[in-house]
């Protein structure tokens, strides 16, 4: 009997996406989904109520970060991470092995699993599958994920030009795409089958050690690179699994756009229709839009609090860098039209009737002089951004109006993101300025 | 024709406290007030709307900093504070003479005016009582205050000691001291003098600058130290100015509490009794409880936000640090029958009916992986705290019932405070760690 169970309500007669319902132990979630980082069980400074006010329906909390502090026994003590962080709905708790392989500065993988050192105080912390898998059961998510090896994207001519790029966007590619430079190309090709083999057979570790099925569903991941033949083959694999649930992992490491692509539409069409899928660390509208059209269900990203946190708004246009000197006498709000708490308090019900936008201008104040309301509200925008978003790629599901749906969001066909690799996103940098 | 009118409800029996309502062009407030501090135009770390729900009707907002950014004409442009800030409800704003005194690391304070570097870009500016007037005409704030020389506290034998029980509460109060012990006790007391004429000379320069008399009223501040017939000398003088209010300035600068309670309780009576008396920059529970039986209206300070963003939560009996470990595993609100967002979300309507306090347990963990979410959280406690203090306040005067509230607030006896001069805080303290 599984934790989970997916309902397909439609499907679009031009692509491969489906619209669909995941309903869960603690609830129910609309695919496609895009669901906020709460790394360390808080989606960074917003209240739950906000959260979902926002329109997300679960979450993603890391499983690495928790189980540094404060502890998965303190938070199963607590009666789980839906009672500790006072989130009533889904959440999805990551396995942890990413993170340990590309935060940790020294890690060791072998084939039982990785050891690596904290970041908290430097002491050494081991991570197996049936650790990751024992870990999660404490926690207590509706979605857990299996323990895999991820390796990092394959060495290209141009590593320094895209490590660069990558960096602006997330500095951890950086740190992966440097990492991997060590490799030559047949060494990577080993690397990538090792990886592909252990991430089997730590599958089978994790569903051999999950305590929890009747209520936590695991989901299997597909790794593979951008080897289209190893996606196929592991896709299969994990396929026999009968699991309630797949990812796409190792994706968007540090590879470019069009292999990003090219990956996802091979390997989503070669998952269970019957089961969710979920596109692990992406991304931008259009990276979205294109896995959804792929036949994605599910997504998690930290763009819309890391952004915020650091002053970038996301408007329907693109982002705007609201400490730019253009935005200090600008009275208009985020993105007009919008109707989140800093473009439309009054929608919520803020203070008094006559309750008015919060301006660029403002909000540029407050992030010039520190003031931790600026990424408060910026977090708040790009959060009911991003769901306002998906709420309309459902909704263009069974019209299959895909130029309507540009037309209102111009930022989907990709002019604006930044150039490099699709934003990998597992909430996981050193915290930036402005952060706490 | 005054811009402000004070409505006298009630008095008590037992003691000087007065109930009474203070009507101004942005709405009313009730007093004894407690003003919660935006100093950048922003309580920090919480908006707007959960300022009022905490039950505060009036904010300071400090002129000094935003002189320095965003700048007086900026705001003005945007149409003034209140529309800049989005509170529509009546704001008091500082002239920016204490910070400038107490902040700036050189200052030159002469008969015209102050000089003093700026904190952002090390420029050199020059405040005067025509500069520090025409700002907060700029500002727009409901109640402006005249431009005055406070002068430190008078040196003392235990000094030392003083200065480090101060600087524990408040970083700023060290200075003071400090910069204070160069005076000899002769040069001290010319030193107090020189600034009773001053401020007696600055406030006729104020009332002639003051642009906006019709929807800005100008509070005149009573100095003196702790000289008594000083206090009473200056309060004489600037009763004639018949202003719409008064305050008690130049206490809780560093001098030790029996001697502020004394200060309070000669002076208050000195004031008006048709008019509301303000005691700037104070303070705890028990400080205010004090001011409020000698006939003080109104108050602002920084506690509730500082010492959140320091996870140093008020309860009714006394402070909790929440980094100590004793509260690791503690599922209890902060404190337990207190109906602010974080102690009783589901009485705000947050997420589901059976949303539970955040408990000790859950900001304790935010705090000690510096989550903005802790700071949030406390700071909008604290904040709900003093409200829900001052309300009881209130409701005490007519009944005369003393007893009673330090029956419901303990930590108003004084037990709990740290020992040390009461807290003055204007909110000019450098930027703690967690305030961003």
């Amino acid at each position: 009997m599984s934790a989970l169970r997916y309902e397909l309500l439609a499907r679009s007669r031009s692509h491969g996406a489906r619209l669909g319902r995941v309903h869960t132990p603690h609830g129910s979630f609309d695919t496609p989904a895009f669901m906020p980082v709460g790394t360390r069980a808080s989606v960074k400074g917003i209240v739950p109520h906000w959260v979902a006010q926002s329109g997300a329906q679960i979450l993603l909390a890391n499983t690495y970060h928790l189980l540094l502090r404060p502890g998965a026994d303190l938070v199963a003590r607590r009666g789980g991470l839906h009672r500790f962080m006072n989130w009533s709905g889904p959440i999805l708790t990551d396995s942890g092995g990413y993170q340990a392989y590309s935060m940790a500065d020294l890690n060791a993988v072998d084939d039982d699993g990785v050891t690596f050192k904290s970041i908290v105080d430097g002491s050494s912390i081991r991570l197996t599958p049936e650790r990751a898998t024992q870990v999660q059961n404490l926690l207590g998510a509706d979605i857990i994920m299996a323990f895999d090896d991820c390796p990092p994207a394959q060495p290209r001519p141009n590593a320094d030009a895209t490590a660069t790029a990558a960096a602006k966007t997330d500095r951890r590619l950086d740190r992966v795409v440097r990492r991997d430079r060590v490799l030559d190309p047949a060494e990577f090709r080993r690397r990538l089958d090792v990886a592909n083999e252990r991430t089997l057979r730590w599958l089978q570790r994790c569903v051999d050690a999950h305590q929890r099925p009747h209520d936590q569903a695991l989901f299997a991941i597909v790794q593979g690179g951008t080897d289209l033949d190893r996606r196929a083959w592991c896709a299969q694999r994990i396929r026999d699994f009968d699991l309630p649930g797949y990812a796409i992992g190792g994706v968007a490491v540090g590879e470019p756009p069009d292999q990003i692509a090219r990956v996802v539409r091979a390997t989503a069409p070669l998952l269970p229709e019957d089961r969710p899928r979920y596109l692990m660390g992406v991304g931008y509208e259009r990276d979205l839009l294109l896995a959804v059209q792929a036949g994605v269900d599910m997504f998690d990203c930290v763009l819309p609090t890391r952004n915020g946190r650091n002053a970038n708004a996301f408007t329907r246009a693109g982002q705007i860098r609201l400490r730019n000197q253009q935005y200090a006498e600008d009275d208009r709000p985020i993105d007009p039209g919008c109707d989140c708490h800093a473009c439309d308090p009054a929608a919520h019900g803020w203070t008094t009737p006559d309750q008015r936008p919060f301006t660029r201008a403002y909000l540029r104040h407050l992030f010039m002089v520190g003031e931790m309301l600026g990424p408060i509200l910026v977090s708040l925008h790009n959060l009911r951004h991003f769901q306002r978003f998906m709420s309309d790629v459902r909704a263009s599901i069974p019209t299959d109006d895909w130029a309507g749906l540009l037309a209102r969001w111009p930022v989907a066909r990709g002019d604006d993101a930044p150039a490099g690799p699709i934003a990998h996103a597992g909430g996981v940098l050193p915290t930036p300025p402005g952060d706490h």
